[in-house]
């Protein structure tokens, strides 16, 4: 079932970390500090767990990168394909050490740098306040900037071997979903149906499950609903959200479905098939306007326009999509008021709802990247209300 | 197997938020922003995915506390205790909004009040750059500082619920430790048995399998390792770290196995057996020298002392434990250098190791509360050397 996974190689990292490099320069940045987290990952490969001890990649402007990590993490830090290709030098911090003086003390050497002036410092947006603080603190209070203002325009772009992993991704959460719509689902709760989802999606090839929205009846209305323990009935309706991690990059895809129970009577209402036709119609409206040089807030436009159209315009209270790839959301984001025109490469959800609450909702979500013609669909599940006994 | 969980009243959540108010008054700190994490877990009962839309409980030391969420997270937000509970109010913003800028209005409200000067704003220690540099810029460049000044005190001293669970858990990683011992270890991958760990760890009534480190062979000798496809052969040490996170609360137990194979002549050889009786001899002088009054690092130093009496010393080069709760590592940490005297409803580790790179290493971990009159061990699994066929 599971195909062969693409291998990002050491090269790879050491581009990267040159444009990210060039890129600091270009935006008047000293350097780069990226903690542990998405960046960290697309920059050095480098999956470290999120704990309190200090490991962060240190890219200065004019100088060469190096990835500071506790000296008992230094065995997996040198596994990261960089360091162990020799691209990318790690120092190590003994237990006891002042980790953030000593960063600090890297910076400083970057500051001296003839022709440098003030130390301008770039963080990762997930940096956590326990890093930035004291970091902030030992350098004297320099000026602080976001680091995905530098990083966001390279990491929005998926090369050959991300959209392959996405690809990857996408089909395994398609048959989680085919598999849990030809089975029993009436008469269990929620949270066991999300149990069994996060199962389904570790056998599918994910290595992490990420998440599971199993909203039934009147919670198809709450998108962000936490699977419960309500017990699902015939004759209503249910949103299956699903997501997790392959090969580091993230799957997540909606899909809604009604349970009838076996009993022809309990099929979906009238107001409930107008509802799922509007939405069917929208999410295939942004999807076809995705293009490049079009504006993201144009595909949520595109979206929005049929539901309004059909009265449900306060029924859709979220954007229509957010990017995905190292991150279950990251840029590009797919919501009014963002200008950025698609460029091929981009990859991003496509994902209205109308939801009515007290009654039921539905949502269909696709992953689509942006091709140089037009949308690439990566989801290929019938994305039809799945009308099944359960 | 599992025994009833205690839930923590939402009652419980109004006396934490009331307390860190008040500290936050002694601390001279206007107001304490929470992000999504372990601060918000503990002070509201909500577990908040950690996703990019602002999600913060803002705490003025003056005023009442308010959970700010997106519209979409409102019906979750809802279902934490002190929220349902009606002692918590939600304040939601919309898709679009600038939801910096509505955190920033509410602290200058809060700034507003007589007789306050300087507005000084602490932050959860999670709290991501995306989150503080915002609103640090939004609000003029306040004093920041780290929220666990003020509510380490509070978080460290573990009540009966929480060491219920904390116990709860202990014995769930307890059971997995024996289960993996009894089976089949010989032959096959580190990677294919942290499988199996993270399978029971969730079997055995985890919520979530947060880490499973297979270290066989060599790989024993580095702490942080991560399961690889090394194949695990007879006639060698396997070091297992593992837990989880049972009802908010975390697990984390360490045991060393020697797999022989079923050979007797690939039992243990001398030298480890004698690095074992020292490890062994160490971390029981450690869990003694527990008694409140007593130094975080007088518990480090105990168990120093016989590693280095015996000429290990350099070969246990990590700090001795972490305290464990809501987070996998939290204050305080058994640390040189850590005077914090320990005081009675503290809960920590006692991991020391010895690792002998290119040969081998073990390391024992049990987590250890500060009782009234001395050490309660929570973990209740064999800890010598666990010599098994595998």
């Amino acid at each position: 079932m599971i195909s062969a996974r693409p291998t990002i190689p050491a090269t790879r990292f050491a581009e990267r970390l040159a444009a990210a490099r060039a890129l600091a320069g270009d935006a008047g940045s000293s350097v780069i500090l990226v903690g542990v987290g998405a960046d960290m990952r697309y920059l050095a490969g480098y999956a470290a767990m999120p704990l309190e001890r200090l490991t962060m990649l240190v890219i200065p402007a004019a100088g060469d990168p190096a990835l500071v990590v506790p000296r008992l993490e230094s065995a997996p830090a040198r596994l990261a394909p960089p360091v162990a290709a020799g691209l990318l030098p790690v120092v190590t911090w003994e237990e006891g050490d002042d980790a953030h003086a000593l960063v600090a003390g890297l910076l400083r050497a970057a500051r001296e740098t003839p022709g440098r002036g003030e130390l301008r410092v770039a963080v990762s947006d997930d940096l956590p306040a326990r890093h930035l603080l004291p970091i902030q603190q030992r350098l004297g209070g320099p000026t602080i900037t976001l680091a995905s203002a530098i990083l966001r325009a390279a990491r929005m772009i998926k090369d050959a071997d991300e959209i392959a992993l996405l690809t990857l991704a996408a089909h395994a959460a398609d048959r989680v979903v085919a598999q849990i719509a030809a089975g029993r689902l009436v008469g269990r709760t929620e949270a066991d149906v999300a149990r069994e989802v996060r199962e389904r999606l570790l056998a599918e090839g994910h290595d992490e499950a990420s998440f599971a929205i199993v909203g039934s009846g009147p919670n198809s209305a709450s998108p962000h609903h936490e699977a419960s323990d309500r017990v699902i009935e015939a004759g209503e309706p249910i949103v299956l959200d699903i997501g997790g991690v392959l090969g580091g990059y993230g799957s997540d895809t909606t899909r809604t479905l009604w349970v009838t129970g076996g009993d022809p009577v309990k099929g979906p209402d009238d107001r409930f098939r107008h509802l799922f036709a509007v939405l069917l119609a929208a999410q295939a409206a942004a999807t076809r306007s995705v293009h490049p040089g079009v504006a993201c807030e144009e595909v949520d436009a595109a979206a929005r326009r049929p539901i309004e159209a059909e009265g449900y315009g306060e029924a859709f209270f979220h954007r229509t999509g957010h990017g995905i790839g190292l991150e279950g959301h990251e840029d590009p984001y797919i919501i009014a008021g963002n200008r950025e025109p698609l460029r091929a490469g981009m990859a991003f959800s496509v994902e209205p709802g109308i939801y009515l609450p007290g009654a039921y909702g539905a949502r269909i979500e696709d992953i689509v990247v942006c091709g140089p013609d037009g949308p690439l669909t990566l989801n290929e599940s019938r994305r039809e209300l799945l009308v099944v006994a359960g």
